[in-house]
């Protein structure tokens, strides 16, 4: 499922070059992640009430045209890899004319609260098998 | 005690005014606060460790004159009032020529972890008596 | 007119107390006072191409309960002065349950880009009017 | 030329974790990336005056170890390839005891105002000499 998530550029996240500021676009990632997971049934905030954490191990982002304050961006989301403790995500950002302002990436793990590993099909399969049977990214 | 700090901007403070967003004086305030607390014997770190938490409760600034990349600003803070559960410290942002660029406060409660307030006086003297043998500031 | 923003928040607005930090009150303020230009015909993107400035002068806030992630909040805007050069905002934060989070306000200047101040009544009539018309808040 | 900066930890920085927000890292590798500069003679904030932009074109980061409030990282950055128009920069942030904290990457274009790429050697071989003079990273 690719999920998509519409944003509104804050002031905030621009910078003096009058574009938005690059680490500005990770928020957005996670933002359009949480959505996601919100949409499979799996409010994040609820999952770390449960105990289940989900840090960010790696993030990469690739540039490809600023975003500017007054648009609204779409951030698209899916899963391209889930295995053992660990998924990968991977994001688009559109501009307002449909054009690619960004690509990327982060990649994750699943912790209890001390950041020990949790083997995911085992000890909740209800949060694995939502997101195996949702991962998977946009037909090309 | 005036305390005073460097603090050099950071791009990512700037917006496309090409000023620093006003909402990134807070940290910086945060940050010769927590220093002040250092310079006193009070690691903030270590004090939440110990269950002692110091939100804030109020803010303000007044903007003078922009800051901008490329300058170090100096940051001072001092304790304006202390009493019961509460202190309030106040800040002034100087430019590279000693210009007054901002000037403003925050107001802080004294809670534990479910914050619920400490009265500090009897329950952490220690801490107590370090800021207020150190409130008041520059004579004027 | 008092505007009404919905904001979900962000994991990144958040800080090691587990509620939302201080300072990120104050982009919601500004994303509610810039949905609140554009309900009136004044998108501030706009506005800024056209050579007029709006930044801020003062903020404050006081936090009566900490927002946290997880939640929706609704962020209420409306003008409370408007007067020569100058105007003020006042904002309330509504958890989901309509207890007020925080409430605060921001005084903004007009100003060209460099920085001198606008008479706006007789050099931006249009602007001005528009303000004017929809200034006032909550009937209490 | 391997430039090392020392950076303490702000609390704005970390989230509900408990550790620094990850995109937070990413100030973190600018601010060692403008201080090497200005250690080779090249003040960012006077690059941009002269209408020479550096934007970042792609970053990437991996987490080894969270960072957290009350320490003082150490981030060190290195220029790893620099040919035609870009260039590449490498970090690594080490935490209190020199253990690694995270490592990464960001890719920069030098551009005018009008974000066209400047071909270095020709334009401006006074930066490109400076640059290429210090590049190169920790034998190992």
């Amino acid at each position: 499922m690719v999920y998509e998530l519409d944003i509104r550029v804050r002031y905030s996240e621009t910078d003096q070059m009058g574009v938005v500021y690059h680490a500005n676009y990770l928020p957005w990632f996670e933002e359009a992640r949480t959505a996601f997971l919100e949409a499979v049934g799996l409010p994040y905030a609820a999952l770390e009430e449960q105990g289940l954490l989900i840090p960010v191990l790696e993030c990469a982002c690739r540039y490809r045209s600023p975003a500017r304050y007054g648009q609204t961006v779409r951030v698209q989301a899916w899963i391209s890899e889930i295995k053992g403790v660990r998924f990968r995500v991977q994001y688009r950002v559109l501009g307002p004319d449909g054009c690619l302002l960004a690509d990327g990436s982060t990649a994750h793990v699943f912790v209890d609260r001390d950041f020990r590993p949790i083997p995911m099909a085992r000890r909740r399969p209800d949060v694995w098998d939502a997101l195996v049977r949702n991962a998977g990214g946009p037909e090309e």
